[in-house]
């Protein structure tokens, strides 16, 4: 297998974006990735999508985002794990050049979520979670997660008040990031009076959805560097899966899939948690940024939610996370939310982070979870030094 | 890139099943394929699958199905390329063995069309077009083609019972499939009185939607010669796109996505047209049947309808196609149908298609194509002779 770089990257701003469709959106990312990466025209195209069936009647944007990008002709697919579709087409863009098949791929990431009802697409969002044994029984997304953590809550001991951390941390990161959402402090005052969805979530415990898309340049390292282009090596790439439904799995306060998939990347990378300079983890509610916390090893179980309580996630902690606002505060646009994390992870691995760049970080990584942990794939992304 | 073979194959009959789920089909599949091929767990899992969000309102397929087969924890997502959505996750599977990124995948092709009312079956379809420039205009994807088989009588001045024989060769040779959704044979006769859908396509040019799901198992063919497996290898695969409109197109009545990908299966493969002993079209529309035959070398333009006049198409023509069925008559579950068309292949290169085998038959094509010729995906399998 060869060794996989990224080479150039593009992102649209998130947010409630009623002027663009979702190929105006798909196509502003590429083409400003291609621009980043110096090239006209790759052989294929990977687009994660999760909910343009659903909410814009619209598939086959493999072929739609391709020919809207003046791309017609290339090869070009769509990719979906519910909410980890965007880090799924990056992984089969990652598979095609590793294993020899194109030497130039473009990974898009693209949803388009507010152009309907709000409760529409709550509705469609529970096609991420078990349609027969959670979905139909009139389970919310948001409700899975409070089950979870009422009962991480109940099992540890915590206070809901205890996780504010990990949203007061993703806000500050926010501030500096022009392509984030919601780009402003919260205080721990703010968190502890927010408005409850589905107690214990709060609103400041979710992330916001959104419109947005991002892209990446794939090409073999070999070639960044004998063309002196910047590059951003996967180092280790692996997607591991459990049940849908929460009540299907062994431990539901442990995602196993968040450690087998880690696990798979780490051996890749030949790297552990303790080589790890900075972590994009899935916040789409702040229950899901401890249990992946700990099930990738940087907390014991239990002490996920330490983390948050003793700054050790800020730009300047133990394991910084969410370093250009995470889902919680660049927003979360689903199926692209995957390749705006590796989108992030390149820029700090750039050293071009700007006001939120990690002094010396060499090594990345980036979690995208799909439903409540069915489907969860892991990045480890690496500087190249020419 | 390594030589990749299939080596098990497994299918559910295709038909309205309302005792069955879409996990109930997917894993029956995938178990009959596993056991085939004698493998107790892949590596990874592909599925392809159009329509579960829109009608099943379930996504992430992919970890649902490795779970229900008793796989969880391995690697698995969903494909998704319209129509073609069954070979876009053969693709992936192929791709995934030769970069030797995975030795053994399993590729599972599922749809469930038949639990919800014909309109919004329909209506989903649509979703394979242009939604903004087509589906919104309150066009159907049953009218699209007809507006394409309307043009082709134009042009080259044929009468639409012409196209009898496609569908005639379609139900002759499904009657001795078991997995077959209509088994029985039609006349000319029938064809010429058969029920308007959209002038001048009618019910006997239409393929029948229905709920089924093939798999199967792909290996190192190096791996497969080792065993003693019975293998068929891959020896061209490729997808092309087009514009998803077909007033965006430069020529509607020539599939310049067939085109594309079969031209680029043949020069990996060694062989053109002249090689391929069979071919599983994709006759979701009898107008299709004819473009896919020209723009793949076999017809000249204006010419692919000619082969059906000629009965050329049949098992002992000049070019069979649709042996044990074709989309018209041995159903098509949408996302399910690429598998399908591998799985027979396969069959007929084993020599195991029973009263349809083609006599000594070495190279088979399959081509699957996602909306009116938006996405097609050519494969070229050969039987291995170890």
């Amino acid at each position: 297998m060869r060794d996989v770089s990224i080479i150039g990257i593009g992102q649209t701003p998130v947010g409630e974006h009623w002027d663009k469709s979702l190929r105006d959106l798909g196509a502003e990312a590429m083409l400003a990735a291609m621009e980043n990466a110096h090239l006209e025209r790759p052989e294929a195209l990977y687009v994660g999508n999760m909910l343009a069936g659903q909410l814009s009647h619209q598939e086959n944007l493999g072929a739609l985002l391709a020919d809207y990008a003046g791309l017609r002709g290339i090869e070009a697919v769509k990719v979906e794990a519910s909410c980890a579709s965007g880090a799924a087409a990056f992984r089969m863009g990652y598979m095609a050049v590793a294993g020899g098949i194109h030497d130039m791929v473009l990974v898009c990431g693209v949803e388009k979520m507010t152009d309907t009802l709000g409760e529409r697409t709550t509705s469609a969002l529970v096609a991420a979670a078990d349609a027969t044994y959670e979905g139909e029984q009139g389970v919310s997304f948001v409700a899975l997660n409070a089950l979870l953590m009422q009962r991480y809550l109940y099992e540890y001991g915590y206070k809901r008040e205890d996780f504010g951390g990990f949203a007061i941390n993703a806000h500050r990161n926010a501030v500096h990031n022009p392509y984030a959402m919601f780009p402003k402090e919260i205080s721990a005052k703010a968190f502890a009076r927010a408005k409850m969805i589905a107690e214990p979530v709060s609103l400041l415990d979710s992330s916001g959805i959104g419109d947005g898309a991002a892209a990446v340049v794939l090409a073999p390292t070999e070639f960044a560097l004998r063309h002196g282009l910047p590059a951003v090596r996967v180092a280790g790439s692996a997607i591991a899966t459990d049940a849908v439904a929460i009540h299907d799995r062994d431990e539901p306060l442990f995602l196993m899939a968040a450690y087998l998939s880690s696990q798979r990347a780490y051996a890749q990378a030949g790297v552990g948690p303790g080589n790890v300079d900075f972590f994009e983890l899935h916040d789409a509610f702040t229950i899901m940024a401890a249990l992946s916390l700990e099930a990738c090893g940087f907390a014991e179980r239990g002490q996920g939610v330490r983390l948050a309580m003793e700054d050790e996630i800020s730009l300047s902690g133990k394991i910084p996370i969410c370093t250009m606002g995470g889902l919680k505060a660049r927003g979360h646009p689903v199926g692209a939310t995957g390749v705006y994390q590796i989108v992030e992870a390149t820029l700090q691995l750039w050293g071009m982070a700007g006001e939120n760049q990690l002094p010396d970080c060499r090594v990345g990584m980036t979690q995208n979870i799909g439903g409540s942990g069915a489907n969860i794939i892991t990045h480890i992304l690496e500087r190249v030094t020419p």
